[in-house]
């Protein structure tokens, strides 16, 4: 089902090649060339599929794949003619074999002659820069880096080796790290919403702090994130933050946090490592939440919350608490209907 | 209340000619040339309006509007000195006055010597593509295309007959039907959220799945539609999408659906046909939502929804239930604090 | 902990001196040159810092700061060594030391060569308009004006003097008034969401109105302001919106409101003056919202809101109610699991 016009040929490889390489334990005879990569429910006799969700647990064991990536524990749900390639984390399998099966991305190095590329700004070796790019005075980008059409990097920024930056990006007062990827039209560095009513009109604080990026940060379309106030805004290596996400000023985010779509976190609040907050989590500024806490999607975080307490709700409680909330009402108005 | 400044003249028409054209009932004395369309609250003696709300049904008593157009059963609402424009759904009977009375937009058909066009693209009959447009390898344009300024193309992609790209938008990895229609901003096509924690770092997996976006689709201002990881990310024919929209990877939406602003739509789930979700929905992963369903606004989708079920509430239940539950919850307080 | 790279040296200039020009009453002895601008944290003895947030009481009686702006109510709460500054909004006096410490920005007076400007297009006195900007017919720019980078800024629009338009925005339909800051990735003045299923398919009504901006508004980044329907969107004076929100068409706001981060507004609701919606509001369409209400993060508003009043939850009730639900919910089940 891959569309070769956009992601090329696969490499000409056997699944028991395939295993070797990967480090999967291949169940089942025979072998074959792989000709395609596929879901459970749409892969044909000579392409590999995997099973990384439960749900699909019927589709396992109806598929007609030629070759499965599966944990250890659904070995006997793969269909016979089907060979078992089993790894512990079926996903992860994926992702390998997909590494090794797709063609690597390559780029040109040039720089596009509609650029603007101030003079005093340092470009690194084999690095592209697409049409009407625009980069400030003193910007330092990294070597290998791709930044895409009509992208805006504005003075003395910073752009690690290795990062890509796609297009319509927009780019200010911000240090970037290593591999870091920023897809299309993520505003990194703007002002922050430091305005204060003062009855009779706003007063504007003016916005002196930086966004700080660590090394293999990924931050999806159209994320906001602002530039500090006074302190900066950071956010920690392998952090990766989905589309639509805001992110105010003076934030701090720990490492390997994960942010779905749609998160809006308030000014000053810091996030330990390994937090996770689902989709359109709202965090209230000035808040404190521990290392490896999770917030259930559409949670509203009103105050601090522990290392790797699990929360749900507006106001959001500790989750099982929230569950028995859901359950109490349900029960409440369904017992209230009977009498 | 238009300003010809940014909409042109008004096409020369009486309220009589109108009726003829557009199938309504005219009901009371006189005529006049229709010198403009505006609300009740607002429209003058030579003005048409419409009752397009119940809420306005005050000020459709008391309009100075030279015309109406009303259901029948608000006829007896209209004032006397206003003519009744009788049709079933007054604002689609609105929508077809405009079309008879606004000005058709028509575009030049050019290529601004700015915009950078692959050799190998196709480019149809009759387009006008803005300045500084990217249009990659391979790129398939149809017939009567508008492509705005600052909007990047990526190769391979297609793009429909009489379809209008707006300004500053990112497309790649998509093939779009006809006259569909994206706002400024939208971001089709980019790397899904495709990462997965294994403890000490992150894994990336490929998404080599591609977005297919059906004919006469509508795309708000910057909302983002990521491609599918291994699948497609699918958008049916006539589905509408509002602004500020997050569609995951994997997602399939059928057709016609209404997809209101700041909704959030996680990986591999599938909507039917017909389906509405209002505004800042959020439905989880891996669900599927039947034909015919409705979401009230702010509902946290969890689990499948059946067709036609109408739900409310995080998690979401059955809309009669969460009303109860709102209800129980306002009593329950009201009456522990008068004890 | 201000990066002078980015935002300068600051003026050299004492603390007593300070004092006088923002009529801040200094209490402590001593007196030093600034040397910068940080949190009660982080500052040193050469640096100033201000306390803005209870929060941070215990910071403010550790702090190593050379001066404090504080209130006279936490003046004994300044440890000794540290000047006080006395004023009474401790951010604001903050705000104010910042205008006189910190360089003015300026901007040069050009129009860059790869800009396209419309003949007809009025470009006032003093302004910056950077590569790649696309200025259409009749549009009006008044004096020192600054826009950014790929923004387009299309036919007709007008443009208020000492505005900032930043990076990648799109802006058609609408005039803008003085001194207004407008952030990168703003969309204002597309088509709204104006269509009608019918069964079959989609009406669109053709969205003829505008959006009217007032002076000294601010509009965060990827935020979405649609162009009225019919009448027009209109924001008032002083209000400020910050990223990624959605205002649909019509929807009026009045003066001095704060719309915080992903806040959705439907069609054709008003704002009073002075309302503040918390991060994550929706407000369902034809709605009325006093002035001075205000609207707890995460709040669904689905009817009309009174003069100045609070409300909170989904749906939205008054806040002491909402309270309440949240603290029985939590009773009811902490007392079932008692039992």
């Amino acid at each position: 089902m891959i569309d070769k016009n956009f992601f090329g040929e696969l490499k000409k490889i056997k699944v028991s090649e395939l295993a070797v390489i990967c480090g999967f334990k291949k169940v089942g005879d025979g072998d074959f060339q792989i000709e395609g990569v596929s879901t459970l429910k749409h892969a044909t006799r000579n392409e590999l599929s995997f099973f990384g969700n439960k749900k699909y647990i019927a589709d396992l064991r109806t598929t007609k794949a030629g070759a499965v990536i599966v944990p250890e524990a659904n070995v006997a749900d793969v269909p016979s003619g089907t060979i078992a390639l089993v790894f512990p984390h079926a996903i992860i399998g994926h992702a390998k074999a997909l590494n090794v099966l797709c063609p690597k991305e390559t780029h040109l190095a040039h720089i596009c002659a509609t650029a603007n590329v101030h003079k005093t700004a340092k470009i690194g070796a084999d690095c592209y820069i697409a049409d009407n790019v625009f980069i400030g005075e003193n910007v330092e980008i990294g070597d290998d880096v791709v930044i895409g059409n009509n992208t805006v990097i504005e003075a003395n920024c910073k752009i690690g080796s290795g990062s890509r930056i796609r297009n319509n990006v927009s780019i200010s007062h911000s240090i970037i790290g290593k591999n870091a990827i920023i897809n299309c039209g993520a505003r990194i560095g703007e002002s922050g919403f430091g305005i204060i009513p003062t009855g009779s009109g706003m007063v504007y604080v003016k916005q002196l702090g930086r966004v700080i990026i660590g090394d293999r940060v990924r931050i999806g379309s159209n994320t906001t994130i602002d530039r500090g106030s006074i302190e900066d805004t950071i956010i920690g290596n392998d952090t990766i933050i989905d589309n639509l996400v805001q992110i105010a000023h003076n934030v701090h985010i720990g490492e390997r946090c994960i942010i779905v779509s749609q998160v809006g976190i308030a000014g000053s609040t810091k996030l330990g490592n390994d937090v996770v907050l689902a989709g359109q989590v709202g965090v209230a500024g000035h808040v404190e939440i521990g290392d490896g806490a999770i917030a259930a999607a559409k949670s509203g975080i009103a105050s601090d919350i522990a290392s790797k307490q699990i929360v749900g709700g507006i106001p959001a409680v500790d989750a099982n608490l929230w569950r028995r909330q859901a359950a109490f009402l349900k029960m409440s108005v369904t017992r209230k209907k009977q009498k």
